[in-house]
């Protein structure tokens, strides 16, 4: 099962607003549909928004009018995840050698996602046993498993690697609002997984740490700043703020592609604030769709080449 | 408006499970529709809930059969807020003077939970002033208004005294998941007193804080420990990690009832696992409804009688 891949001439995806009551597919054959699919979150996860960006331009190259203009509506469908931006440009970048160039850039950006989770699966494991011993109780938020990548994921990659080892004790899925994607999609994907897991609100994070039902906290990344500062959807830094006071493990789980070495702190990087409906039907939401969690809480990133410890010097 | 009273030989409450949507009235004249509605959270909040232990006993009393057994069964229909138990035996003391007798008791309890209503909205809004400043932003989390209590409310009582006086920024209501008690009884209430605010996602609370939208926040207490841990609903202790790291001042509401000097500390409280449907209908919860906040992170304690530093010795 692939996220997201280019399959006669047009970009298939799975409905992730459909999921967990429906498997369905969307095929995506205009840019304008592309885009409406990643600004209702039909295909989201910073390394999945990496390859939708650059089959966009794929497409775009295509159709062939007003080039520059489709490729800079890719680029700012939405504004947080640097890999949507950067797939983007780096497909565009082939743009003068024709159109078969372009989708040959876009593609090996899609290869290139399924060995980086390939890499931090085998890397974030090994890394999790070590600082916590035999099956580990794992605490993650959002999605980022396969849905999130092309194939088997960042965060949730490496709790189903461990799963897969044998070493893994129980995880608990943070439901995710507004969107409820650790209450749909991880559920989902950790149920077909056969692993065994409870959801639990939000809130309830930090105080299962406190209780000691957790031993590790493993989340994704939509941008990996210069200092170590992670954006990730919001929740990720009350989970941060959890696991800091429990003393367990914080660790971030990212492809390099997702490190933006030009934004130097969290304080730089544009929020995207989403509209009040996702949260309440009848009163005014404050409703950012991530958040900020300082380098100081981060025990560790791991991506697909390196283990960064943001805490100390990188 | 008064969220529970004795009218006509019967309590009657408003049904918190039925708002915003409806505004109805429930009578409740026997002791296992008081239990059941205790139970559905028809009724709830400490303060309500302490004079609907003390009801519960005075409607036992007048029925008359099982009397122990039923006094009980009221103290015991949820375990954390330490005002139900201590309600209803406050009022099962006087059960050898009659049932008048007990019926008195009980309404001096719920005088006295409206009289300590306005003595802590004037106090907390004193110190909210002194410690932030004129118009300060407040978030709140779950409900601790009227509904809570009996009139005015905890925490909330607070916040409606601050904008009563002009003193008031705006205010950011926690949805607190999974029963919404801030999205949907909250939002009611601060939408009929016209006060300007947004509803939030739990997990957001700590990264709006960190960017500066939040000037304190004021919570309500379901039991607080002899050393000031406070135990409050699930999400509490997130949005005090918050405003520790934020900074901020964090101020607990609640009225002398609610302090249990019994109880040392935190890790002594039964804390309350509700089922898995309230969260997710498809996968398994963990979904514990009442978390501890530890005593350093609480800026001050108001109760109707005095100020609490927890950090401080006391």
């Amino acid at each position: 099962m692939r996220t997201i891949d280019w399959v006669d001439d047009a970009i298939v995806i799975i409905d992730q607003t459909a999921l967990p009551a429906e498997e369905r597919l969307l095929r995506l054959t205009t840019v304008e549909e592309l885009i409406a699919a990643v600004r209702s979150l039909a295909v989201r996860g910073a390394p999945a928004l990496g390859v939708a960006g650059a089959l966009g331009v794929a497409l775009a190259v295509r159709i062939g009018s007003d080039l520059e203009e489709q490729v800079r509506a890719i680029e700012t469908a939405r504004p947080t995840a640097v890999n949507l931006a950067r797939g983007a440009r780096r497909a565009a970048s082939r743009i003068p050698d024709g159109p078969e160039a372009v989708l040959e850039e876009a593609l090996a950006i899609r290869d290139e996602e399924i060995a980086a989770s390939a890499a931090m699966a085998t890397r974030g494991a090994d890394l999790i046993t070590e600082l916590c011993g035999p099956r580990p109780r794992m605490l993650t938020h959002c999605n980022t498993g396969a849905l999130a990548a092309v194939t088997v994921g960042t965060a949730l990659g490496v709790v189903l690697e461990l799963h897969r080892r044998g070493a893994l004790g129980d995880v608990i899925a943070s439901e995710t609002r507004p969107l409820l994607q650790g209450a749909r999609l991880t559920a989902w994907e950790l149920s077909r997984a056969g692993v065994d897991f409870r959801v639990a609100v939000d809130g309830a994070g930090p105080f299962l740490m406190a209780r000691g039902e957790v031993d590790a906290v493993v989340v994704g990344a939509d941008r990996i700043c210069a200092n170590g500062d992670t954006v990730n959807k919001i929740g990720t830094y009350a989970h941060a703020l959890g696991a800091h006071r429990a003393g367990i493990p914080f660790l971030v789980v990212a492809p390099e592609s997702t490190i933006d070495a030009d934004t130097p702190d969290g304080a730089a990087v544009p929020i995207e604030d989403r509209t009040q409906d996702e949260v309440n039907g009848s009163f005014p939401a404050a409703n950012p769709a991530f958040d900020v969690t300082p380098h100081d809480l981060i025990t560790a990133i791991v991506t697909d080449r390196r283990v960064i410890r943001p805490a100390e010097k990188w």
